[in-house]
C-alpha cells in the first residue's frame, strides 16, 4: 500500500490556528456617529448576527447593548437559531456563506475579485488554510495587509469574520510552479495533501448556521460579482462554474483556454478502466496517455456572446477551483478522500461521495470564471 | 442501489440548533463574591478560555474585564491560540475534549456518569444531537433540565460549553426498544441514519482547540471517573474501551454480557466473505446467521479482579459507545460512512476509513465500560 505509508509519512496534521479575525464585534461597539443610517444598519447587524459569544467562528458575534448586561441574566441562555435554509434565493433569506479557500500563494487579484462579490459580506465568512512553509508564510503575511485593509475600510466591504489556519506538515512538493505541480507523477501526493488541507479547513470552521460553503481556488481572479446568488439560484446540492485561463495566443491576442479538467461525466472507458485498476490505483483527468474517453464539461462550453449560461449538465466529477456546496451535504459527511475512493481522490472522491449520499452534482458549462494568466503575475 | 434511493429518501437533513447553552460567559460576570480564592479562578479561567468573541462553539468564551473595553481596541483583532496539542497527559497540557453523544432518550444515569467524570469540566465542551419526533422532544426537556441544574450548580462540574442540535430528517424507525432496534434487517437503515447523525454532530462543533473527541453513547451509564485521562494515557489515534451490560443472570444474580460487537480484529473468512458481496452490501457482526470468525473484542476480556486494564490490542473495527478519536484524525477526513466503505458501515466504517488515512485503532479489552441494564430504566 505505498499510498498508505506516504499519507502515514505526513501525519499527524496538527493544526495551528494563527489569527482569527474579525470586525462585527468591534465595529457595534465603534459604529460610526449616531446618524439614523448608522444605527438602523447596527440593528439590523445585531438581529442578524449571532447573539452569544459562543457563536461558531462561521457567525459574527455583536456584543450585547450595555444596558442589557445591568438586568441580570439568567445564569443558562438558551439562544434558538432560526431553522438555516440553503435555498435559490439566499439573499432573500439571509442565508450564511462560508467561502474556503486553501492557500499557497496570495494573488492580489484573488482578494479583489473577492471583495468585488456582491454577495452582502455581512454574510459571508472566509477560511483560509496555509502551508507552514516559507512560501507560506509570505502568502499569511500578504492576506493579513489585505484583510486589515478591508475590514478597516468601507463597512459594506467588510467580511463577518475570517479565520486563518496554518498547517505544519510537509507539502509534498516544494515548488508550486504550475508546471511542476501537474506532473502525473505528482499529482497523487499532491491531490491527497490537498484533501487533507480541505478537510481540516473543513471541518474546523463549518458551524451550525452555514447554509452554503464557497471553495474557491486561491489563483481564481476573475468571476462575475453575482457568482454565488448565481450558483446558488439553480437550488443543486453541489454545482460549479466551468473555469479557464486567460493567455495570450500564438497570434498576440488575449484568448482563454481550460483550466480545469476535474468536471466531467464518466464514460464506459473510465468505468473499464477502474474495473481492472488495482484497489489503490486512481484514474487521473486531463494527460494524455489516459484515454477515459469522459465527457469533460472544459470541452462542452459555448464561448458564444449569446451562449445559454444558465445551462446545466449532471457531472460525476467536480473540479475545486469554485464550487458551491449546500451545508448539509458536507454535514451529511461528505469530504475530500484523501485515499483513492471509488479509484478517485480529492474533489472528483468527494463528488462520488455526495453521490453515494444521495446528492446530485451538476455543471454550468457555459458560465466562466477564470484563474490568473500562467507567466504573468496579476 | 437500494440504499442510495433509501437514503435519498431521508434527505435533505436540514439542521436545527436548538439551543447553545453556556456558562463561562455568564460565571465571569457573576464570580461570586471577591475572596481570593474567587478571583484566582477567575483568573485562571480568563488564561484558559478563549478570549474573542468568535471563539469556536467548543471553547467557553470570558467576557473581558471592563476596564479593558475603555482602551479602544484595534478595529482587527489578531488572536494566537497556542499549538493545539493530543498528547498522553492532556490535563497537564489543558487539551480540551469534544463529548459527542447521539441522543434517543435521555437516561439520568447517563448525565451522573458524565458529572463523575474527573476531567477538568472548564475543558469539556458536550454536544447533542437529537431526533426531532416526540421521543426527541422529550429527551430535549430533560436534558435541558438536568443542564440547567448542573450550569447553575458547583463550579466545578460546570462543563466549558453545550450545545444541542436537533436534527429533522425521519428516523428509520419508531421503536427505540432494544429488542426492535438490534434486529438484523434494520439495522443498515439505522446504522445509515446514526451515520448521518454522528457527522452532522461532528462537522458542526470541532473548532480549532478541540483536542479530543469522546463519542459516548447515550446509554453509558457507568465508566472510570478518569475515563479520559485513561483512554488518553496510551496516546493512540483511536480507542475503545470494551462495553457490557449489566443484567440479573439465570440464578438473580447481578451478571455482566458482551454488548458491543462492533470492535473486532478482522478474520480470512470476513475478508472472503467481503470479496463474494455485491458492492453495496455489507457485514454486520454479532448475528448468528453470519460467521465471520473475526476475533471479538467483547469476547476477549479477562473479568478477573487483578486483571491487566491496560492491554491494549490492534483493532480494525471500532464501536462507538465510547469512543476516543484524536481531534487530528477527524479533522484529516476521518467520519463515519453512512455508506457501505469496504463492505462497512458507521463506527466499523469509519475504522476502515482512520485507517485507510494511516492513523491505527486500537482496543482496551480488559477495560470496561457498562451501559444500561436492559429491562430496567435508571
Amino acid at each position: 500500500m505505498p499510498l498508505a505509508r506516504s499519507l502515514r509519512r505526513t501525519s499527524p496534521i496538527t493544526l495551528v490556528l494563527a489569527a482569527v479575525l474579525s470586525i462585527g464585534f468591534l465595529f457595534f461597539i465603534f459604529s460610526p456617529g449616531s446618524n439614523s443610517d448608522a444605527v438602523s444598519t447596527a440593528k439590523r447587524k445585531l438581529t442578524n448576527a449571532a447573539a452569544h459569544p459562543l457563536s461558531p467562528p462561521t457567525a459574527p458575534f455583536v456584543k450585547q447593548d450595555a444596558s442589557l448586561e445591568k438586568n441580570k441574566p439568567p445564569p443558562v441562555v438558551h439562544y434558538h437559531l432560526n431553522n438555516v435554509t440553503t435555498t435559490a434565493d439566499p439573499i432573500g433569506n439571509q442565508e450564511t456563506v462560508l467561502i474556503l479557500t486553501p492557500l499557497a500563494r496570495f494573488y492580489p487579484g484573488y482578494w479583489n475579485n473577492l471583495l468585488a462579490l456582491s454577495y452582502p459580506h455581512s454574510l459571508v465568512a472566509l477560511g483560509f488554510i496555509i502551508p507552514k512553509t516559507k512560501e507560506g508564510n509570505a502568502a499569511t503575511a500578504a492576506l493579513q495587509i489585505a484583510i486589515a485593509a478591508t475590514q478597516t475600510g468601507p463597512e459594506a466591504k467588510r467580511f463577518a469574520s475570517i479565520i486563518i489556519m496554518r498547517q505544519d506538515f510537509d507539502p509534498p512538493l516544494v515548488s508550486q510552479d504550475e508546471a511542476e505541480r501537474h506532473k502525473k507523477e505528482n499529482q497523487k501526493a499532491r491531490r491527497a495533501a490537498m484533501s487533507r488541507a480541505r478537510n481540516s479547513l473543513l471541518f474546523t470552521t463549518i458551524g451550525p448556521s452555514t447554509s452554503w460553503v464557497l471553495w474557491l481556488d486561491a489563483d481564481i481572479i476573475e468571476t462575475p460579482p453575482t457568482l454565488i446568488q448565481d450558483l446558488a439560484s439553480h437550488d443543486k446540492p453541489v454545482i460549479v462554474p466551468n473555469c479557464f485561463q486567460r493567455f495570450t495566443n500564438d497570434e498576440s491576442k488575449p484568448d482563454t483556454r481550460p483550466y480545469d479538467y476535474n468536471s466531467w461525466q464518466d464514460s464506459q472507458a473510465a468505468a473499464d478502466m477502474a474495473a481492472n485498476m488495482a484497489p489503490d490505483d486512481i484514474i487521473l483527468e486531463g494527460y494524455a496517455d489516459v484515454a477515459t474517453y469522459r465527457t469533460l464539461m472544459a470541452m462542452s462550453a459555448d464561448k458564444s456572446d449569446n451562449r445559454d449560461q444558465r445551462a446545466v449538465i449532471p457531472l460525476d466529477g467536480v473540479g475545486g477551483t469554485a464550487l458551491l456546496v449546500k451545508a448539509e451535504v458536507h454535514r451529511d459527511g461528505a469530504m475530500f478522500p484523501p485515499f483513492p475512493f471509488y479509484h478517485l481522490i480529492e474533489t472528483e472522491g468527494f463528488a462520488k461521495m455526495a453521490r453515494r449520499l444521495g446528492w446530485g452534482c451538476w455543471g454550468l458549462p457555459n458560465y466562466f470564471v477564470s484563474s490568473k494568466s500562467q507567466n504573468k503575475r496579476d
